[in-house]
Parts: structure tokens; sequence; C-alpha cells
């Protein structure tokens, strides 16, 4: 069963927002060991959107749209599928039921009848949209499926989770178990991985499923898109899967079996065993934290930071030394150790990671280049410092700044028991 | 001219990362006066890249491809193109000698002629690439232009910037000029700017070129796409569709004539004003302070935050009472008020900022509702209160707030002096 995706909308082609829901409907369906074969994304103009049509209609069981079902002018979704399908569009009783109640669920009265939520090409079903006002669209042609969803992440959401694999099921039973096994490695670069650590891990890992390889942030992901046809054989490939990982020489540089952003992974640790941390954010200029509350629950045991941005708040707030800042500047070791101390005492944590140093564009005043930085941990009165030097943009700087805070908090965290 | 951009990446239709190269690509082509026409993301499989290039080259003059240049065995762009143009693949001299450059500019050794960077399918050219090891590529075919990037972000965004417009221009003369004018609004939805508040302004914009509208989180951004023939009739133009929003009855709701995220506007007036401000992120968990601290300048007026996630970070660090916590709780919009005083204290700023209130998912332990939140503001003395009650999963409620506390914060510094 092949599944594509047709992003309608001349605001992601113009770069004003970034297509959100391809990867939406990539987690989505591996939830339910699917894949998405294809994704294209065109302006909203008929023509446009019916040769996108056309495309994935001919080797794809399933297509899905997003964008287009508004109730603005630019909205023209409906008009150009019912003329790709050769239907005309009409008044729907249904539809008008569904469009209702979408309204009402907010408190808000219906226009009525003469709306064009009310108005479906012939045979089109109006599904309920939980999350806003435009219904979801669903029709077969051609022993296809197809879904027409709103461009609103939280709305496309919404089509896939209270629709999607209770219309497809039955037509389409599952063919199989597909689970990818990724593992995430840290500070050695993509070509060493294969190249030199371990030259016969991908052929190794290739006899269970396609290999991939994905540098992010200061890391590496590794993944084996391992193919069943039981969920005890699917078990029985990952343990050996498994296997290779922990008998490789690449072991030591794995940090997690799973793909789990790594703020979950710390969360989740630092609950477990009810450790407080908090971040003295010069450099980071509040990511860390961010990041950190991403994650629900993480209030358990993160207690809170210091957005340490100007000299006189490292003193004020978190009692970094007049003289430190004068004779070292606050991008230095000495500055971050007294952030991290300083921070651990005052908010009263079990770990204080502090983050100093210049996330750009320019240089220090003394001429110190952008990249520099000075993370510092202090756990339970122990006090380690790191020094690194990257490159990037502002925004690269800010992010491995925080990713090797984030590797260092989590080292802590597993040390302490 | 139309140009269209080939996606090449399981990684993407797996849901592992996002593209980013569309709305890079769009982003750099509006600076030159172009656009994207179409994208098409496609599986790291030989048949999938081909089906896309001949979907794409049937109505482009520019193809552009991001993604499988890399040394690892899932990267299969160079072949498939070779397929689908019919050309074979050997050694260059001339492709060694860039790949040798790439990797001396990062003090690499590079392998040997034996390495695929030294390979190219016949007539292609290897262009340098400024910020990564994998040379990118060039070629024509049947009077189109075909450019082969890397997928890495950064050195997808090199290709652009150090190749694209030298190779095309000459072959494609300019044909005129475009400008999208795009107004920011805020606190009126999509359907009352056009339904209730302005009926004409689609029609009387559409005199003047496409029209958008666009939902943001707390805003709508409409755009009107102008063509013009002369940088003369295109500033006229554009004066044009200025006063017709100036005369709107919508221009209340206007809070911007352009389309920067807030934070910049923000940066730019308080370094303007050289007025100090921070956060006392409670909610929000140091979004604002990572938003506003991705601005370059920012340091410039923007002291420091506290993020105060535990009662006693709020009491230790910025003096909210104990006596106010109990007898309203921490999300009251007394303790907001104490949060801002106490930062604008503490930090020693001109304007504080605090945020307070449940991101959910579940509700408060007195069953206040996630996605409750109190605004504060403290601007030289004066206190400004506001309370909402906004819908959605924890990052959108957590995005939700810092636009809210953003314009309030913008509020404030347009009213300083």
């Amino acid at each position: 069963m092949k599944i594509a995706l047709l992003v309608i909308g001349s605001e992601v082609l113009d770069g004003k927002i970034s297509d959100a829901n391809t990867r939406q409907l990539a987690d989505y369906l591996r939830d339910h060991h699917l894949s998405v074969n294809m994704s294209i994304t065109v302006r909203d103009e008929s023509q446009a959107i019916q040769q996108g049509l056309s495309t994935l209609f001919k080797d794809h069981d399933i297509i899905i749209t997003s964008g287009g079902l508004g109730p603005t002018k630019d909205d023209l979704t409906k008009e150009a599928i019912a003329q790709f399908l050769g239907r005309t569009i009409s008044y729907s009783e249904a539809a008008h039921f569904v469009a209702q109640r979408n309204y009402e669920k907010f408190k808000r009265e219906f226009p009525g009848e003469e709306h064009g939520y009310c108005h479906l090409p012939e045979r089109f079903e109006a599904l309920s949209n939980s999350t806003g006002f435009a219904p979801a669209l669903y029709t077969e042609h051609a022993g296809k499926l197809l879904f027409c969803g709103p461009g609103v992440p939280k709305e496309f959401k919404s089509l896939l989770q209270d629709h999607f694999i209770q219309k497809i099921s039955g037509k389409f039973p599952p063919v199989g178990f597909i689970e990818t096994f990724t593992v995430r490695t840290k500070r050695i670069p993509e070509e060493k991985i294969f190249g030199e650590v371990d030259k016969k891990l991908w052929d190794k890992l290739s006899i269970y499923g396609e290999v991939s390889s994905l540098p992010n942030i200061m890391g590496v992901d590794v993944g084996v898109k391992i193919v069943a046809t039981s969920k005890e054989e699917l078990n029985r490939k990952t343990d050996e899967v498994k296997k290779i990982f922990i008998t490789s020489p690449l072991f030591p540089n794995i940090w997690q079996f799973g793909r789990k952003p790594i703020e979950e992974v710390i969360v989740s640790l630092a609950n477990k065993k009810n450790i407080s941390y908090g971040f003295a954010e010069s450099a980071t200029g509040g990511l860390c934290s961010h990041r950190i509350t991403n994650i629900s629950g993480s209030s358990q045991t993160f207690l809170g930071s210091v957005v340490c941005y100007a000299e006189e708040v490292k003193e004020k707030i978190i009692n970094v030394s007049a003289e430190t800042l004068q004779q070292y500047t606050a991008v230095s070791a000495q500055a971050s150790e007294e952030m991290a101390c300083g921070l651990a005492k005052n908010l009263n944590l079990d770990i204080a990671i502090s983050i100093t140093g210049y996330a750009g564009p320019g240089a220090g005043a003394d001429g110190t280049p952008a990249g520099t930085v000075y993370i510092t941990s202090y756990a339970k009165g122990k006090v380690t410092s790191s020094h690194y030097q990257f490159f990037g943009d502002r925004e690269q700087l800010k992010n491995r700044f925080a990713q090797a805070a984030f590797y260092l908090l989590l080292e802590e965290l597993e040390k302490i028991a």
C-alpha cells in the first residue's frame, strides 16, 4: 500500500511557513507500521493542484491533501479536486450538519447553508474536525482513497487521529510489521563511524533491512528499517540488531537506543531519580530551559534557570564575582564555574549547568571568536568544566551549545545513583 | 521561468527531520524576485528519484535537487540522475580538485581519487561547497538547468549563494519586479477580517496582484504579490497598497508593515530607544528569552530573565511572597504582578514582563484549565496585567503565551518616548 501527500499552499513555496504536515503524517503512519512514499507541494492554483493529483494518483493507493479548505478566496482545493475527478459541487445536508457542529464546539454561530463548508463534490463525505472549523473530506476514486485535510497542522493531525485508520482498515489489511530501530551517537562525525570506527557495520546491519545514517546537531542517528511477517520475527530481528550495536566499537558513542529527543531522556531520568536541576544560560539565552519545559512532567524536577545575558545579572543573581569578570571575562572557565556554583546555591539545585560563550555573529570584545563556549556542571558538590570551539551561525551555535550542555547533564544524571 | 525543487531523503518522509530547503530556496529566490513553483520529496531510491525528475522536467526550466550527495551508501542521487539522463559516471580531475579543496578548508586530508566525490556523470560540473565536504553538481539538459545540492540546509544555502544566480543570469534575464507586501495583524481571526471588519479589502487589494491571508499564532498576515515592469511602478503600486491598509477599518489591528518576526521588531525598537528589559518566565519556560536572543544585537538591551518554574525560585529569586502563592496560587494576577515587579527590581530593568499559567497537558491542582495565563508588564513604575484563556497543546500554548507577552512588550516599548 503506497501513501502520498499533496501539500497545497503557496505560503509554503513562498517561504512564509514551513510544511509541518509531511512530518506529522510520517510520525502518525510510523505508529501504524506505515510510511509516506512521496510528498508534493503545489501552489494554490487549480492547474497545479490537478497536476499534483494526477502525478500521485498514478502509483499510490491512498492520497492525502493538506490545505486550501478554508473560507478565503485563495482556498481552491475543493474546486480543483472536483474538476480533476469530473464531479460537480452541490449543497450537502450532511456537510451542513458537520460544519454546524464544528462551529458549535467553539460556541460560534454557523453562517448558514450558503456557506462554502456546506457545499461538496458529489460522493464526498464531510468529516468532523475536532480542532477547527473546516470539515475534512473523504472519497474513493478508481479503487483509491482520497482524504482532504486542512493545512493548519493541529487540524491536519485531528483528521489523522479521528478518521484515517478507521477509514482505511478493512480496505487495506496490515501487510506486516515494519519498525525502524535507531541508535543515537554523540561526538563522532558520520564519515568516521562507517569509515574508521566500524567499517563492517553498514553491511552487517543491511542484512536486516534498509540502513540509514542521519547527522544531527553534534551526533548521528543510525537506523535500520526492520521488516517482518510476525511480531515474534520483528522482536527477534530487533534483538539481533541491538546485539550488533552493543558489540560494535561504536558502542561507547551511543547514548540512546531509540530516537527520543535528548530533553525527553533527561526529564524522565531526572524524574525517576528525583534529581533537581536548572541552567545558568548566557550563550544559550533560554534555549536549554525552553527545550526542557517543552516536555510535560518537567516541572517535577526542573526548578528553574537564570538567563544571565548581562554581566550585572551574572553578578547580582548568581554571585559571579566582579573580579572574575574583570580578570578572565564572562566567557571563561572561571566565570562558567562560578555561574554553575552560584546557580546551584541560589536555586538549591542538585545539578546546575552553566553555558557561557559567543553565539556570534561577531567575535567577543577581546577577539575571542564566535563559537567559543565554556560549559560547566555542578553536581552535588563536584564541578566539571569543558571548553569547545564550534562553527555555525547564531542559531546553529545556540543549538550546539545547548546540545553539549544536555550531553553533560545526561552524563551527570547517569552518574548519580 | 519556472523553478522546482526535488528533495531527496527518506529521512524526511520517515519523519526523522523536516525539510528546510524548500523554505530556504523560497527565501533566497524571493530576494531575487523569483519563486518556487513546485517541490517534491522522494525516498532515497533510484526509481523514486527518477520519477521525481521526470515529473519536474516536464514543465520547469530550472530543477534543483537537495540531498543524497554524501559519502554513505544510501546516497544515490548521482547514480539516479546519471541513469535518468542516460549519462555514464567516470573520474573527473576537476571534481577531484574541488573535493580536495573542500577538505583542505576543514584541514582534513582528502581520501584520494577513488573517493566517490571525484566521480561525476558526463558533462557535469562540480561546484565548490564553502560549508561542507560534498561538491554540488551542475549541468544542462534539453535547454533546462539542473543543480544538485547537499541536503544539509547550511550547505544547500551555500550552493544557492555561491553559484545559483551566477549560473542562471544571462540564460534567464529578469522578467520584471515582483514583491509581496505584507501586513501583520493581531487579536482578530481571519474570518472576521474579510467577513466583518473590511468586506471590500480582498477585492480592493486584488487589483494589485494575488492576495493571500495566512493565520499565524495569535494573528493573521495579509499579503499582496505586486508585479511591475519597473522599479518606479513597483514603488507606486506599493504606496497605493499601503494606503488601502492605512485607510481600512483593519488598521488598528495592524502592528507591522512587513513580515519580520516580532522579536526582531522588539529588539530593534528597544535598542533604538535604549530600554532595558527581561522576562519572569514561568509558563513559557524560557521561550521568550530564547526567541529574543536568537536576534543578534539583543544583548544591547535584553539583560536577562528568570525561568521561575518552581515556587521556591519565584520566592527566592524574584521576591514573590509566600502569602500570595498560598492565598492566590502561582497562577494569578497577584503572583504575576509580584513576578514582574520583583524581576524589574532585582535585575534593574526598565520593562519586565511576567508570564504565569498552565501549559498543560493537565489542569492546575485547583482545577484551573490548561491555557489559563496571566501576563503582566512592569514599565517604568506602571503595572499592566492581562488574563487569557487559550487552547492548544503544550507547545502551542507556550507559543501563544510568548506571543501575547511579546505583543504587550511591544506596546510598552512603543509608549515610552
